[in-house]
């Protein structure tokens, strides 16, 4: 069994990238497992550390007990969304203990917008470089017009359905190898 | 009277950002006020736009009446924090009501490691200028080393305060230029 | 009269940058004229600085001598190509004579992939903004697809040409308001 | 033997890259080769992919015959410098031909002010895992404030000799592991 720890960037009921998990999560290899992450989480506060939110600790319990991490961001404002940011800011921490260290990754996106997510994977890459995730740098899933490439049921459409079984072949034998 | 709206990405409450910004209050020009903007706000949701949260649209309120914006932002994994995100998202939105577009702005940073929120402002640079901002480039202020810059009661070393005067001087006349 | 200094980041003679510069100089409004800088340039050395090579120097004198900038890149991995940032660090220099300092400036791009040089213009954003320039944040002109947008006589086509149209607008505006 | 290929962006004579670059050669665990890259290359034109300049071509060849590949960035314009961009561009092409795929490497970088080439770095880690790069994330090497680093006969002092070796002792660890 290979477990993937599943970060989805929106909280939005209908949001593209909810969808765009569940279509990679379907074209999955066998005995590939989504764990997903809930991002719903207090506004990161160093503060707090002392006594860490138990959703937030839940959230790193997931990841670490992952054999690799899935980002699905969205673009809000050509940069990753702040509820990622602030979901992964609390799995960083405390000190000495982020939970993303040498994990495989790799990193998707959606958007009803013509630029698929590209500038907000670009910031996400360096940020989880230096939290020391092992991540795919190709092939990339760029899901732009998301409006047209998902029907009313939530599926991507046959071109991107192919791309995104590549794509999960890749990051499984990504996943196993540097794990 | 120049009306600031300041936005320091940090919610402990012993943050050097906030010192920063205390700071840079302390040695602006006479007649420049600043407006703290309270980043606890809820987490950004698409769904919650149709009833716009009380405390984003007070958010919004301070930056439309603001003559310029100034964000004083922490470096978490080498990029703004979630908390600062959160909040440009939300401020962002809805679609057609961004209440960043035409501002004139500045973006400083504090931390207590060596590189001085370099990157994160580098991240930050690309997003405000998306939404419309008018960015002051230079002079920049990077305080690194925190724990040594500032004393007990908060107050920066006499370098760092000159500084931050000239800078304030500075963002104070791109602010009355720009408007 | 406005005078725009413009940099076209590729060198390849038959660049669809260069399709798009011509296209924006086209619709421009009238009045405004492109004086396009030739970014064959010998490597940027520093040793070098002391006798400034004669075209760099004709290069910065075109930039000087501009009421604006405009910056049109292509994407190369992800980023602007090393052929434009050579000619930035070129043109900033030597210290204390940057050539961009005050400049308003816009930035385009294309490209035959579907990301439309986004993640390049985020880049290049910061790069920019660092060196003092007045950048326009809105419209974006992110050309995807060139093979298709562009036909044989390197023009656009008509949605395309309206777009650069409302561009060419918005940054003469932009360049006399700032400048 | 661990051959290593390394890219100094700087073609400065006595460019604290080159230095720290030394400086990490003679810390290197035994067994482990530097192979220097020649930057000095034409600009890149697509146009000249038919018949690949013969520099170009020597530089990919070490690069596909290392090990591993080292990057040592100066910060340009809070950035990497055209020199190394141009450098990376050719070694990337022709399409389907980059040499950087699947190779295991770091990324590290000397400078005279206090930001250390922080900036760069992150633009820099974006586009090398995007040609499928490797990357070490932890640990980061930012060398600043380098005139008072280095001495005068190129030699680093000894906090940061140590922190050299414990960076290339993780290297070496990380490209026996990933190749």
């Amino acid at each position: 069994m290979i477990k993937v720890a599943v970060l989805v960037g929106s909280l939005q009921e209908k949001s593209f990238n909810k969808m765009l998990a569940k279509n990679l999560e379907e074209v999955a290899p066998e005995g590939v497992e989504f764990h997903y992450i809930d991002l719903n989480l207090p506004l990161f506060n160093q503060d707090l550390e002392a006594n860490y939110p138990p959703e937030a600790q839940r959230a790193k319990d997931i990841i670490e007990a992952a054999d690799g991490v899935l980002f699905v961001t969205p673009e809000y404002n050509r940069s990753v969304s702040g509820v990622l940011k602030n979901a992964i800011d609390w799995m960083s921490r405390p000190w000495g203990k982020n939970s993303f260290a040498g994990k495989p990754a790799g990193i998707v996106g959606a958007t009803i917008s013509s630029v698929g997510t590209a500038v907000a994977q670009a910031d996400l890459r360096h940020i989880v470089v230096y939290l020391g995730v092992k991540l795919l740098g190709q092939p990339e899933v760029y899901v732009a017009n998301a409006h047209s490439v998902f029907n009313e049921s939530g599926r991507v459409d046959e071109a991107t359905r192919e791309h995104l079984t590549g794509y999960m072949n890749d990051l499984t034998e990504w996943i196993k190898n540097e794990e």
